[in-house]
């Protein structure tokens, strides 16, 4: 019966809205101090103030009692590589010490080994150890989630991560929007033949992944020694021919001018940004391109975060994600995602909160469906220990968040 | 019961020893690979090899399969103010934006907001909010926990901060080593009268808190316009005298000589250090006065962190401390401390488990009695959703704490 009244919440923190929200929009949450939402068939039906009378025959309704708490939309993760074999957790401590990344590549560490470990794992497994991490994800509030293949790089193993997410999403309260990312790196037996793995990308890959059903979108790591610019609009471009919304993993360590690609080409979100150019973010301004930061990455490396303050100034739409991966950032972490965004990348509390719900949203093209507390979407709410959004960037590194809704249905 | 044994860890994380582990000792976790351990009574009686037999009749006991799991001490917490009245959501906002300590103290804000709320509280709300705290904690794998008072700066709320230590202590599974830090601020009604407040504290509150065993120890703030050296050195002398063991905040904002002080006087530990001088480290080192690190409060105050790598070289005896409170740093989050204290003060994975168990129990004086796998020692024992210890910083800000032990109880 995915029925459900939420009632007396200290706040609806609606994050209102069917697009993301663009620079300054980002600090208006729509909150309604003392609110009621009803959830009806998993749908948001009613948003309502206390002193309204609830216009339905509640008996078929669960109740909630939310007194002194906050209630907020599910937080959606657009950018994660949630599905992995094996761990990595010696290679960690050898960077610790200061090994260089190359040098680890060398032992057997770096994207490789889990590349190896994907190849090696059964579907079974790897529905274990995702099912294991959605849990945690879930616990934290992420109702919704974006998983990327790109740790298999051979047809077998890209297909297989991709039914791993199509299983999850089939057993599991999380939402999964799987992402195919075929051009993640160039496996070492395509090595000096890029180009080569980038036609049997588009040629044999993107065709199946279509047919399949299996991902609606695409990713590239462009980067340099990766993809260069030019091989990720010829990568994106057949993409878009073949049907697929457009992502990219754009100027996180060297800036080659991956943000005004993905503004070229209408991509849904450029993402990491760390080095993105100013013309980068004013482009992204201009054409909506979702910018997509992740700060739990940055601070696992220790790099600077990207400039999030100036990209909401001139009027960015700017997500937050997780990326969640085995090597750079094994962290899913929303309570430390909240703390860097506001304490160390000068986002406010509330355009932090836009950027993991109707922004991260927008990032997958789902604002019209999930993000934000609005009647006709759907019901994935969130409900904080503490009466106000606040909480999630002052408390901090800690998970206040009490109980989870999944489609009017409570799953935490 | 309290009879348990965990049987076919992939690790059992001793950390061994009975007092605190110096320098270069704090890399050797004495780690043994695939073991089980009892625990008879409460006490830990038996630690094994898988390959050993065991020794006693298993019916009286209950059992837990550890299998894929790792087996460490309980974490123990030595600094914090996890006592309080009241939330600083709004300053914590303000200070976001950039607003400096003075002008929230201005508006209101700052440790009086703290002292002002705590007041008012009964102690049934202050026990459960403590309670609520402790839970989280635990879930963490914190199972002891130290707790100052000086939210009071009164003799009636000071009590009632101790009392409400002492009833946690009884209701709760997390055991509580509370301290007396009457001098954690002068509050306004004292203002001027630094020297006659510090005389209430010797005369009037110390003999109370002794006589009603509220506490083994007594802080002080020992910091440029709060409490000087020559104060401190009085106020802890005179603790001295009536029989308490001494802790101090020592060098966190200024380099004032705190840590030399501390060593001077023997204190149990040295907390903070931020600011600590070559010679403080040196003299830390000699004496074995725990140096006790809280980069939360780093983390959450954008400041440098203390000179962890250093201290450790030099021999000290250094702990991590969580130092939750409801303003510098309202955090408690084991997982982000152990990647801080990793990724970004150059400690080893092995150097921080030391630092949180076998060394935070030194900085309590009770290193003889928790801290460490070793018979003889008290039941506490947490178990890892993961094989190894090392996954404790490389799982980013993730709480992989499975299940939690305490005397010989499955309390989580």
């Amino acid at each position: 019966m995915n029925n459900l009244i939420i009632q007396n919440a200290s706040q609806v923190v609606t994050c209102s809205g069917f697009t993301g929200k663009r620079g300054k929009e980002m600090s208006n949450l729509k909150v309604i101090e003392n609110g009621t939402v009803i959830v009806t068939e998993g749908i948001i039906s009613h948003i309502l103030r206390n002193d309204e009378p609830i216009p339905i025959d509640t008996q078929s309704y669960n109740i909630i009692d939310a007194t002194g708490k906050a209630l907020l939309p599910g937080f959606v993760d657009p950018h994660t590589h949630f599905v992995f074999g094996g761990y990595r957790e010696e290679e960690f401590s050898w960077r610790l010490r200061g090994d260089s990344y190359m040098e680890l590549m060398r032992r057997g560490g770096g994207i490789d080994n889990t590349t190896r470990a994907t190849r090696c794992e059964t579907e079974k497994e790897l529905v274990a150890s995702g099912k294991q991490r959605l849990n945690a994800m879930l616990r934290m509030g992420i109702t919704t989630v974006e998983g990327k293949s790109g740790y298999g790089l051979d047809k077998e193993t890209e297909l297989k991560q991709l039914r791993v997410m199509q299983q999850l999403n089939e057993d599991h309260p999380v939402d999964i929007i799987p992402t195919y990312m075929g051009a993640h790196a160039i496996p070492s037996d395509w090595k000096g033949s890029k180009d080569e793995f980038l036609n049997f990308q588009i040629e044999e890959m993107f065709p199946l992944v279509a047919q399949h059903k299996l991902a609606r979108a695409v990713d590239i790591f462009c980067e340099k020694d990766v993809f260069s610019i030019e091989q990720s609009r010829r990568y994106l471009l057949a993409a878009r021919e073949q049907g697929f919304q457009l992502k990219m993993h754009a100027d996180e360590i060297v800036s080659l001018g991956g943000a005004e690609l993905a503004a070229e080409l209408g991509c849904l979100s450029a993402d990491h940004l760390l080095q993105v150019s100013d013309k980068g973010i004013r482009v992204l301004a201009e054409t909506g391109t979702v910018a997509t930061l992740l700060p739990l990455t940055a601070f696992s490396l220790k790099e600077n975060y990207a400039r999030a303050r100036e990209m909401i100034d001139a009027g960015c739409i700017v997500a937050l994600a997780t990326d969640l991966n085995p090597g750079s950032s094994f962290s899913a972490s929303v309570p430390l995602l909240f703390a860097l965004a506001c304490i160390y990348m000068n986002m406010t509390s509330e355009e932090a909160v836009s950027a993991f719900t109707i922004n991260s949203a927008a990032a997958l093209g789902h604002a019209d469906r999930i993000g934000s507390i609005d009647v006709g979407k759907q019901g994935d709410l969130i409900l904080l220990q503490f009466p106000s959004y606040k909480f999630l960037p002052y408390h901090v590194g800690m998970n206040i968040v009490e109980c989870v809704i999944k489609k009017g249905e409570k799953v935490v």
